[in-house]
C-alpha cells in the first residue's frame, strides 16, 4: 500500500471557477513528496539541505489534471519512488478526492551536494529506503 | 517572434535553497500563459471566464527544469500556442533569465463552457487568434 | 481552552533566510479562522459563499511578529472570536511552535450577502455559535 | 510623489468569491516593500541578505481592506517610509485600482546581522536614503 499524504483543500487554493486553481496542483504533489521523505527519512528538505547538506532539486515533472479538486473533501495523495538512478530518483503521486483519481504525476529529482549544486550519489541509508519502497508504474 | 511576458522574481519566491521554489515555476508559466490571452485577446482567464462564460481548464502539463531561477534577473516567458485541436489548445512556455533557458514546458487546455464545465469548440475569433500564432515545436 | 489547528510548515514555506516568509503567516492565520469555522459549523467559507450564499469578508488586520516560524516542528495556531458586532466579528489568531509564542493576531470581518457584497447580520445560528466562543483578549 | 509599484493581478489571485483573497494582499504589500528597496537602494531584500548579509525581518502589520481588489485594472501600490528607529523602519503601503483605495497599511521591519539574527542599526548609506524618503502618515 503506498504512502499517503492527506491536504486540507481550502478556499484560498480555489480561482474564481471555484475549484483549485491548477498551479497548486504541483505545489500539492510537492508537498506530497517532502511528507514521504518526512515520513520515510525522519526529516524533510529542510533537514535535509540545512543538517545534512543535501538538496534533490527536481529535473521534470508531468502532469494530468483529470478531475477538479475543490475543497468538499480532504485530498489523499498517494506517493511512492517509481525510479532509481545512480543520482536520480523519481517518484509518482497521485492526487485522490472521494475515491475519484483527481491527477497523477511523475517527477524526477538528482541529488546535489547543496553548497556546490554538485550531482552526487545518495547516501547509502536513502538509497536503501528508497530501494525498499521502489514500485514501477504499473 | 515569440510573445514575452515579464516576471520580476522576488525574496518570496524563493526557498531555503535561495532559488526559486520549483512549485512557483508551473504558477509562472501559467501566468505567462494568462499574459498571452490577456495580449492577444484584450482579456485574460478572469474575463473570459466571468464576462463570456468560457474556462481553459488544464488537462495535462509537462515541464523541464534546466537552472535554477533566481531574483538576480527578471524571468522573461517566451509563449506561444503550439497545437490546436477542436476543443483543445497546446502552449510552450520558455523561461529564460539572463539568455540561460531555465524551464521549458508544454500545457495542454480544453475549452469548456463554464457554467456546465461542458467541452466546447472555441469561438470563432478565439481559434483564428491561435490559429495565426499557432507554431509549431522544432 | 481555544480550538486549536495544526499546520505542517514547509520547504516552499520559507524564504532564503531559511524561516517562513513573513507573508505566509497571514496565510496560515485565515487558514485556521477558516479551520475554526469548519470545526464549529460543518463547513468552512467555501461551503458558507457557495451553498449558504454569505461570505466574511475581512476589514482589517493587526498582526505581531514575535519567532521566526520554521519547518522543524508543527505550527499551532489557536483561534477564538474575540469581538461581536451586528453584522461583524472579530478573531484572535495566536502562532505556537514548540511550545514558544510565534506569531499573534487580531482579524475583523463583517457578514455579506454574497452576490450583492451587501453587509448583514448573521443567521442566528452562527451568531449563537460565536457568542458561545466569545472570549474577549485578556 | 511616492514611489509606485504596479503589480499584474491575475486569475490565480482570487478565490471563489471571485476578488482577490485576503491573504494575497499582504503579500502584495510585501512585494512593494522589496519593490521599493530594489528601486531606492539598487537591490531587494535577496541581495541585502546574500551579498550584504543584512536582514529586515518584520515585526509587526496592520492592514485595513478598503475595496475588494480584482484583475480588471493593474494594483498600484505606494510605498514610503514612515517611520524610522534606531534599527527599525516602518513603511506604509496604499494599494490603488482605478483611483481607488481599496486597502491601506502599516508594516514595521527591524534591521538585523543575517547570520546570527541579531538587531543591528542600519548601514550609513541605508538611514540616509530611508531619511531623505520619510514622510510621516498625516
Amino acid at each position: 500500500m503506498a504512502f499517503e499524504h492527506e491536504i486540507r483543500v481550502t478556499w484560498g487554493d480555489c480561482d474564481p471557477a471555484r475549484i483549485v486553481y491548477t498551479a497548486r496542483l504541483p505545489w500539492f504533489a510537492l508537498d506530497a513528496i517532502n511528507a514521504w521523505w518526512e515520513h520515510h527519512l525522519g526529516n524533510g528538505w529542510y533537514q535535509l539541505e540545512l543538517d545534512q547538506g543535501i538538496g534533490t532539486p527536481f529535473v521534470n515533472m508531468s502532469m494530468n489534471f483529470r478531475q477538479p479538486v475543490t475543497p468538499r473533501h480532504r485530498l489523499r495523495c498517494r506517493v511512492w519512488p517509481n525510479r532509481l538512478g545512480k543520482s536520480s530518483v523519481g517518484f509518482r503521486v497521485e492526487g485522490w478526492q472521494n475515491e475519484v483519481l483527481c491527477f497523477d504525476g511523475d517527477f524526477v529529482c538528482v541529488f546535489v551536494e547543496s553548497m556546490a549544486f554538485k550531482k552526487i550519489t545518495p547516501p547509502e541509508r536513502i538509497a536503501g529506503i528508497l530501494q525498499q519502497h521502489l514500485k514501477e508504474n504499473p
